[in-house]
């Protein structure tokens, strides 16, 4: 059953390689290559054969001996696993530049969010639309949640405003919070948090190169 | 020297939570507060405060005995140090969904990297202009970077075209690949990667969102 495995804590190295995986068995299937083995993925991917092998032990697959797995089976079930084919609901608050722009991404809905709502406060912005995606003034953000039920409040806001919308969602009920800022917000425990901040991996590429020069 | 310091090969954790500092030294400024204490930013930021005073250390700079240190040459130090009062030129590689997100994220300009041009194969984009950056055929890659010179390639491309992609970028000259896509694409060992695939955070928060139902 997917959904006694999906209950499973793993390790954040494994979850983050699996969509590694997937997209290249994706790759693969587009180029109708019916099987793979964890030797060749290993190849590709520059992991280890012995880890790819590990990691794909948490999935319900078996590869067959001397012919490896199934391409498009493989696909299906890390897809499945990784909570990509589910529709999870998200409100956006804060809808500025990087608001506006991950709203426009069709890309993350590829990968199971959707986006239903955006919140700000400038009043240039409410009441207007995003590829149709109806933006609010986050004073109403308890009201929408009724409506919406949106599981996952992903943040873009400017740093001094990160911790109280934080607040905000989690009492509106979000079970997670997906933090584009670079501030360390605070969350209860009951709440999941996920911090991604694009900025900071630019300090660590600027430094990189500069290493380089 | 910040030129001596920039030289050297920083940890990556810490590289990653300097980037944390300057946006909680940034807040304080703001609120006109003139020093802050390792220890108060510890406390709001959930990082050992002997931890912090590590991190700081690699920068030229020095905290006062019992009042810290004064937040405005501390958020200036940082965000010299990081790179981020640079303007480092990059190429936008693939201007789907992602691609002209990322160019109309004002954002980035914040953090040092200004996207000068975008590249794509879709002639219905190729010729236009996304908040005034040219959109140009793929094609030109070679071309346009003799006239532009830029160091960094962001990709955003799918996945089946991003290895080809990168080799076309290291071939154009840049120093490092930001790569969006969840392929693991390879370079050369003098070329610089750096991996953003917002999409694998997503695993992790839907793994951890699943856990704590």
């Amino acid at each position: 059953m997917i959904e006694d495995v999906n209950r499973v804590l793993l390790p954040e190295p494994t979850l983050r390689r699996l969509p590694w995986y997937l997209a290249y068995v994706n790759m693969l299937h587009g180029q109708n290559i019916e099987y793979v083995s964890s030797t060749q993925i290993a190849k590709e991917i520059n992991v280890d054969a012995s880890q790819i092998a590990k990691d794909l032990s948490f999935l319900n697959i078996k590869g067959k001996t001397r012919i490896g797995y199934q391409v498009e089976h493989l696909a299906t079930e890390l897809s499945n696993f990784l909570g990509f084919h589910e529709v999870h609901k998200a409100f956006m608050i804060g809808v500025g530049s990087l608001g506006a722009a991950l709203i426009q991404d069709s890309g993350l809905m590829q990968y199971g969010l959707r986006i239903v709502a955006g919140f700000d406060v400038d009043e240039r912005i409410i009441g207007t639309e995003i590829c149709g995606v109806p933006i609010y003034d986050v004073a109403q953000l308890d009201m929408r949640q009724k409506e919406y039920g949106a599981d996952i409040g992903v943040l873009a806001v400017p740093v001094e405003h990160a911790q109280a919308s934080a607040d905000k969602l989690q009492r509106s009920g979000v079970k997670a919070i997906w933090n584009f800022t670079p501030f360390r917000i605070k969350v209860a425990d009951d709440v999941v948090i996920q911090n991604t901040s694009i900025y900071a991996h630019l300090a660590v590429m600027y430094n990189r190169i500069n290493c380089k020069k």
